[in-house]
């Protein structure tokens, strides 16, 4: 199963909404993450699925994704919240998995979350090794069986740049 | 400091030549490493110096990096052979580094040995978790300062199919 943690393209700058949450796509950030979700359609990539953390950036973000027709459904899912943990997701996904061993699934969320996600399924714990740009994508391999926690491969870390021409 | 690692690109089938060190790119292997290099070079990438493996495969591939216009030297690199080790590499860093703190150096090799040598970088220790296909990239920042071994950062990972359009 395939896992491609996408983080949120650019927003309105901090401290500009009351609300943190509320904050949402700016122009160049609608423009960038359309341009990096036609990119993966144009290679062949579709999600069952895409996961979004309910924050509004984020849950744009997803929706641009559903838009260029990377994926028909968005369920906004709690754990992806700025600082939410790992073991949720880890749960819905036995459940996930049962249903579909050979999916792809899109996780739309914020940063350091995601690649704290990522280190986690590639080593077991969160090393702040890895970058991880507004619109740029992790594409991560887990096992078909048993805990994907340190058992997980790395195929794709990208920014936004090199996916868009 | 910028480190990108590099696989060769697609090669002659293995046992089509006595010597394994001299198997070339075949034509398919040099149109997508031309498209991954002229690719990097128009998003404004260029290497002050290519350390390429001795082996046919490898340092051609390295050629049409510097072909199109990546970096103007290629050198080779023994300790990039098929089987060895980052040591060497690090103490010729040392020196390199002094030089020029702020550089981006291409590494031109085989697998799984560059994979290997970024989980060096990275976590210490070799893990087999990331994948690497011909002609694709590896990106680590390493720091200026110390050795470089579980404290870089990597910002890419790709296979070329990501690269070219």
């Amino acid at each position: 199963m395939q896992v491609y943690l996408i983080r949120h393209g650019i927003a309105a700058e901090r401290r500009t909404y009351a609300d943190d949450e509320q904050r949402p796509l700016i122009d160049k950030g609608r423009d960038k993450t359309t341009k990096v979700a036609n990119r993966m359609l144009a290679n062949g990539l579709k999600f069952d699925l895409i996961l979004s953390s309910p924050l509004v950036r984020a849950y744009q973000t997803a929706e641009i994704l559903q838009q260029v027709g990377l994926a028909k459904t968005i369920k906004t899912f709690e754990p992806l919240k700025p600082g939410g943990e790992i073991e949720p997701w880890l749960q819905w996904l036995q459940t996930c998995q049962l249903k579909n061993p050979q999916g792809k699934l899109a996780l739309v969320g914020h940063q350091p979350d995601l690649s704290n996600w990522a280190e986690i399924l590639l080593g077991g714990s969160v090393k702040n090794q890895m970058v991880l740009k507004k619109a740029g994508v992790i594409g991560i391999e887990i096992p078909q069986i048993g805990i994907p926690i340190a058992r997980s491969t790395l195929f794709l870390l990208t920014s936004p740049k090199w996916l868009i021409t």
